[in-house]
């Protein structure tokens, strides 16, 4: 047995326990189902593991089916929720004037290079084919980044959007919903433009798309770079010393300070009064009261990063208070955010229900190394969105001038919605079978001889009418049949079409949600009139 | 220089003196600006390549800004015709019940392998980081079938669409538009179903689809390859030869039958007489009539494939009588599809537009060796959309039963729409500045003093409105500034603010597209009509 089945085993054994206990103790129904999923997920992988290393290769010219390993497959409802995330962002995007581009789904690699620090060995390469070398990209930022520096000034303002698949192989970790191929949704201002406006925009896009997603309460985690630089210059970190200490902060949504603290001083070498100092300032937590109490410390305001990030701050809360979104941040000096490419404000959303899952007893978590990854790929852990202003990244890919000052500078702020994270809530929310994931708004029935190329007629008249309407494709379907797949794929109405009622240029309409027995067999109307009593009908659905 | 660049070269020259001559003849401006496209995309083509192998590698730290070969951005403007290429075709899909899934955009590389013939060679693999062999999907049945196959019975019956990027390391031949990473638009029903009826459905949405895109007038070739083999059994065709035999006649419409004649005589060793035979079938081209006449040939309805995929016909012929779409129809013999795994029904949908473009003089066109390629892939090759009955490809991934039959038949039929012709086509119509990307209905201006925190409101108050509604980033933009930004957004109403009229509780409306002048700087209303007034302009738009 490899590490992996043996940890699996165990997880298996812990999750199992989890789900008895669950439902021992009457937990909601949605909570037990999700757990029930992490149970199904674990098993998969096991048996996955087992078939690739085993039984797999042993009959000939049988294939193993299945998915690559963190990848899967979206069945149709889980399409119909997806799409139905998907266009309820895209509707707030829009509404804020925001136009979609698309970048291929692999760059040369040498775009990607040196753009993740530790996490790039998570890229996916493609195979030497002869040609260029290429990857699958690893989010949707840098390649935004090289199209920008590519189109120059044409596009040098713009509020784009992009919803789409990255790329990490990261290890496998279906419990906590980490897969290697998964939807990034962002939305970025890319721009020269006074202080704090678009960054405000991007919070208020970020609190409109989690409202309109119906996520449950969430909170926005909110900080500053250069505040945060601020801090640790005061307390005394070497300027070497930041960005790993910056990392290391941003673990305290994760573990405790000791643990982080630990870190510092130990693997870092940071002096542990040094450490003592970062620690008074990063446990602070609040609102308009903490800017005003940092203005007013004398030590920090003397720092002209902190300043600068102070004030910057102070310009966007009012924004914020203006846009009605003032109430759902939170000023948390404890948020660093890991990757190194933000130079000013940052900011995360959790929601209640993106709590770090509580692990089963007995198993212990693995810490994760150092790492710039996004929240986005992982479920169960806090951020169920994230983001902050970016405005070097597009310089790194424009060429220097004489002075090594970046030929073209667009500075960005943006977010990222972490769909997948979303996905899972509102799959927990609802039943698989109360999915309707078909628009079938009509089903055409024949009572007695089958009738088909009457049944095909009057879906062509419903076509022709824009209304979605199917029937069987059979000669001579059973009428239990034909009610069975209406009522299966919940289908509103049906037309009843019979040889007798036909010559008489009849038809029957039938509300299949009515229980009402005294409908019976649905109200007889004129065909002529067929289209447009279905038309009112669906009207008022 | 390499082979491609001088070939490069060649093609940028003779490119150049179409253009040059089209204008001269006064041609059309699309059919001006589409040749334009064609000698840009060469001349990006060789550009690229000089960057790759001379200046490119100069500069230190300066990256080869594109993407890779065969790839390309979409910006904000495609796109913009991109989605409604897809809403479009997705609203038909819906009108007939379809869902959509989902599968990974790379499958493990046996599920691929043995499905593409020759064209194996052109399947992109991932690099070998650890695990397992995966490859990118090269089109979207095969992973289509695999889910199918592995979902059993849950699954026996759908009606599905997929729209999503395929993968081909195809040559470069921008030219031609065929990239190496490009849209499939499939639909597909699965399931096991009374003779022709799912058929005529997927010929009766190939038409919806295409009339509802616009893309001029269109004939769909329509064939069978039950008759196509008849044809072959009675002219005497080896059994082994049959399918490269149907590969050769599959290349009549881009090559002469004197060209495919050689083909089968000298490469693929097939008798002259038997040839000449083939011949007089294969040049037979109607409607019902040319049904009517095959039923009469007593040679042809002797052999029993011939005849089951006439009596197929003559059933299909009747149903899509029924559904108004057999006017669009061509019977022609001389269509077989590359593909190996159709079994039934095979069509083929051509436009006027999407006829082969006519070569500048000088440059000689380089037959393709024999490819199973779908023509989805290329612009300017005939097919705009393609797909046939394939009912044994589910059962090759399902595994065999002792009999050495699948355990699993699903019969599929469906249908693939070039989209990719389809944007070319669209794009030549329109004219890029004349593309709205945004949405944007409402630009908020300040007369005067700025009035950032006033335009924030505002814009606030209409996106709780759900109006879509914009403003400048600016603390104080000038007002030339603010007219020009909503003119080059097309946005059609603008909220312009003062401060005297803000305090008189009053704003103005302003419809940007109304040239009247005596409607000079808008409407003054109320400010708490605002809203109100803009929703009932809207409406009217």
């Amino acid at each position: 047995m490899t590490d992996r089945k043996l940890e699996l085993a165990q997880l298996i054994e812990a999750q199992g326990n989890k789900v008895r206990q669950l439902k021992a103790a009457k937990a909601e129904k949605a909570t037990i189902d999700a757990e029930v999923e992490i149970l199904k997920s674990l098993k998969q992988e096991l048996a996955a593991l087992e078939g690739n290393t085993g039984k797999g290769k042993a009959a000939k010219n049988s294939f193993t089916l299945k998915t690559p390993k963190g990848t899967k497959d979206y069945n149709d409802k889980e399409m119909a929720i997806r799409e139905k995330v998907f266009s309820t962002i895209t509707k707030v995007f829009k509404k804020h004037g925001a136009v979609t581009i698309d970048t291929p789904v692999f760059e040369l690699k040498e775009i990607l290079s040196g753009k993740y620090g530790e996490d790039s060995k998570l890229i996916y390469d493609l195979a030497d084919q002869g040609g260029e070398e290429c990857s699958l990209r690893y989010d949707l930022t840098v390649p935004f980044a090289r199209f920008l520096a590519m189109n120059g000034k044409e596009y040098q303002n713009i509020k784009r959007y992009h919803i789409a698949k990255v790329y990490r192989r990261d290890q496998p970790a279906m419990t906590k919903g980490r897969m290697r191929e998964f939807y990034q949704c962002d939305f970025d201002i890319a721009g020269t433009y006074d202080a704090m406006i678009p960054d405000s925009e991007c919070l208020k896009i970020l609190c409109e798309a989690l409202t309109a997603l119906d996520v449950g309460k969430f909170t926005v985690k909110i900080n500053h770079r250069k505040i945060l630089d601020g801090i640790f210059q005061v307390c005394g970190v070497p300027e070497a010393s930041i960005r790993p200490i910056s990392s290391a902060v941003d673990k305290l949504d994760k573990l405790p300070w000791e643990d982080v603290r630990k870190e510092m001083t130990e693997e870092k070498g940071l002096a542990p009064e040094v450490a003592d100092k970062i620690g008074e300032y990063v446990k602070l937590k609040g609102g308009r009261d903490l800017l005003q109490q940092l203005l007013k410390d004398e030590v920090l305001t003397k720092n002209q990063s902190a300043l600068e990030g102070l004030k910057d701050m102070e310009v966007l809360f009012d924004y914020l208070e203006i846009f009605d979104v003032m109430n759902k941040m939170s000023f948390d000096l404890s948020l660093a955010r890991g990757l190194d490419y933000y130079t000013g404000v940052i900011y995360e959303a959790v929601t209640e229900k993106s709590a770090p899952p509580k692990l089963a007893d007995g198993v212990t978590p693995k810490k994760k190394a150092d790492s710039d990854e996004l929240d986005e790929s992982t479920v169960g852990v806090g951020s169920i969105a994230a983001g902050g202003r970016y405005d070097n990244l597009v310089g790194m890919f424009s060429g220097r001038n004489k002075k090594g000052e970046p030929n073209l500078k667009i500075p960005c702020v943006g977010v990222s919605i972490g769909v997948e994270r979303v996905f899972s809530i509102l799959l927990a929310k609802q039943r698989a079978e109360e999915i309707k994931a078909n628009e079938t708004q009509v089903y055409v029935i024949a009572v007695g001889d089958g009738l088909l190329k009457e049944r095909m007629q009057i879906a062509n008249e419903l076509w022709a009418a824009d209304i979605k309407a199917a029937f069987m494709f059979k000669n001579k379907p059973k009428l239990d049949k034909q009610w069975a797949a209406c009522e299966k794929e919940q289908i509103p109405f049906a037309v009843i079409i019979g040889r007798d009622e036909l010559d008489k240029g009849e038809i029957r309409v039938k509300d299949m949600r009515s229980k009402d027995a005294s409908q019976g067999g649905g109200v007889t109307i004129k065909r002529d009139n067929m289209v447009e009593e279905l038309r009112s009908r669906l009207a008022s659905l």
